[in-house]
């Protein structure tokens, strides 16, 4: 598997004139050669992958990088990947440079001897962008297998809070257990820290999880992920405690700003298909908030890729023209934020199908009073 | 207090060319005017202090950055921060080059208006190093209030724990109660991925929760943190499940190697003192397993400076000359593993003090049998 992933990346290269490419970027060394570790670096150059990290991984690198030269080093992994690119002769190496700091381009071309001339110096290293990254954003079959997991423990999740969230319990109480059942099933971790705003902070569209009484009426979102074999999932759910508050001067009603979220939701993933554009998805909802006159409350955009990082691409944001391709995994995830009053947000995962768009974490959608 | 750190920061730069100071790390950021938004860029140009980030971020960028003037760009922070650079005539801005990638480098200089020649911007931006993180390892009062607070917690939680823990569950289990119990007791998060590794897996310096059981002999290693407060805890325990095992051919006593790492450690905090240099620290510890023959098991520092993230300086390994400083908060964690038999670690957050140093994780480290 990984090395048809380098292989994708192979095919995607041709026509660049470098002859090594090097990998910093952790999600990046993963996805290419297996290796978990917290300290690596990646060549591929031509047929060969070589992986550099140190002795506290000797083991853990063998074990994983299967198909892939395990060179430990005594220093720096980087620094130990570019005494070995000169070593071996290359020219012209490709990096990230959206994952490479200005110090860190520094060292590197700081690593190489003293003989190299001060031009060759400068032009050693070949800005080639996000590449990995790039293909990274079409999942294979592998992936989509680990998601799948990683969703569906998100929506088993969902179900058992249902039955645990009351008026009067805190916001931290209820992340707290979420998150407490999420390691009892296995999860390696949560994707980003778990957000319960309820009441007044269901406007925060970020409102994570505080020592705020949960009201006995009002909205409660849940927005969370669990990470499984490195690969996160992000779903969000709005829950109603008691009934919903019926229009008023200057706010909307609960029930109808809710239903109107689903609504741009649902069409927001019914627009998902290989083809499409991602500001032709933040369309579909957008437009639907429109037509209510609830959009100036949307303020951020449709979704996101998701994979071995929470924030992938694409980006599913107004006028984006990336066409989105099957194997992708994607968030569509509209809300509406009225200000000091409530919020509402929903949100799915979505592989991009031949077919169209398949929901990962089919959960109800449905109005829930609690 | 803001204000305050400005001063420090403005006094250390004395003597540099630069008119301005871009800050994008968000740790740095946060320090310097209290905002905790993702998405921010702060400017220090003379007595200015002006933050810039979006729409989502409003209210909350008035409320938490108090002296600081706010600016709600329509447009990506860093861009907004150099645009207002420019209009307002100043010259070179200092920048972050170990926060700062060069596609990030390459943005700021593209931001700057047409007109600028080519040499002008390439000069514009000069790399001054982390000057906020090297203040930043010298902590305030109130920090130092807050680290209490989040260390406390953490020894409430091994005490916990120690009424929890039982051969036969799995270690998932153990790291899901602690992080329970610490999500009920008002922690933001976990500082890392909890650390629960026992018997052979205590050998791993780095053993993150698995599903293996605990045995009903062996070691138990934990190594966790909170945040509390955007501040980071930090510690370490390892206890034991029965009773020991003594020697064995080529592998020594359990008991004797928990002896021998607590010498380590406790002569390491012994150690600490304003104007002994970080190596002097480790040598300490490393000066100890070496009498009894055990340093070569020892494969990592002794440790790092810990506060709005988990790993500052200073770092405390072999040969650092770096001298500590009263009001630096570091941790003090010497280990031994041996492969593929069992590994102990004991770890605590130190304060330096004008006296020496403060341990604030007091929880017991005398051995411990279950």
């Amino acid at each position: 598997m990984n090395y048809k992933r380098r292989q994708r990346l192979a095919v995607r290269r041709v026509g660049t004139d470098i002859e090594a490419l090097l990998i910093t970027h952790l999600p990046d060394v993963r996805y290419l050669c297996g290796f978990t570790g917290s300290n690596a670096a990646l060549v591929l150059a031509g047929a060969k992958a070589v992986l550099f990290t140190d002795g506290r991984y000797t083991g853990q690198a063998k074990a994983e990088a299967v198909g892939t030269k395990v060179v430990i080093a005594a220093k720096n992994a980087v620094i130990a990947a570019i005494e070995w690119l000169e070593a071996a002769g290359l020219g012209r190496c490709g990096f990230d440079e959206t994952q490479t700091t200005v110090a860190a381009l520094g060292r590197m071309r700081g690593a190489l001897s003293k003989s190299v001339k001060a031009k060759a110096r400068r032009e050693m290293f070949v800005e080639v962008g996000p590449v990995v990254a790039r293909i990274r954003e079409v999942k294979d079959e592998d992936e989509i297998a680990i998601i799948r997991r990683a969703a569906a423990l998100g929506c088993e999740l969902f179900e058992h809070m249902l039955g645990f969230i009351d008026g009067g319990m805190t916001e931290l109480a209820v992340a707290a257990e979420l998150e407490y059942r999420a390691r009892l099933r296995g999860a390696e971790a949560m994707s980003f820290e778990t957000i319960v705003a309820s009441g007044g902070r269901s406007a925060l569209p970020h409102g994570r999880a505080s020592g705020a009484k949960i009201p006995r009426r009002g909205f409660v979102t849940m927005d969370f992920g669990v990470v499984v074999d490195g690969y996160m999932s992000d779903m969000t759910r709005t829950v109603h405690i008691g009934r919903a508050n019926v229009a008023r001067k200057g706010v909307p009603g609960e029930r109808d700003v809710y239903d109107s979220v689903l609504e741009a939701q649902e069409a927001a993933v019914a627009a998902v298909a290989p083809g499409v554009t991602a500001g032709e998805v933040d369309e579909a909802a957008r437009s639907v908030l429109r037509r209510v006159g609830l959009d100036g409350y949307f303020s951020h955009s449709t979704g996101h890729g998701v994979g071995l990082e929470i924030h992938e691409g694409p980006r599913l944001a107004a006028k984006q023209t990336q066409v989105l391709a099957a194997g992708m995994v994607i968030t569509i995830e509209p809300g509406v934020y009225v200000p000091e009053a409530f919020g509402v947000r929903i949100e799915d995962m979505v592989l991009v199908t031949a077919a169209g768009g398949e929901v990962l974490t089919p959960s109800t959608k449905a109005w829930i009073e609690l």
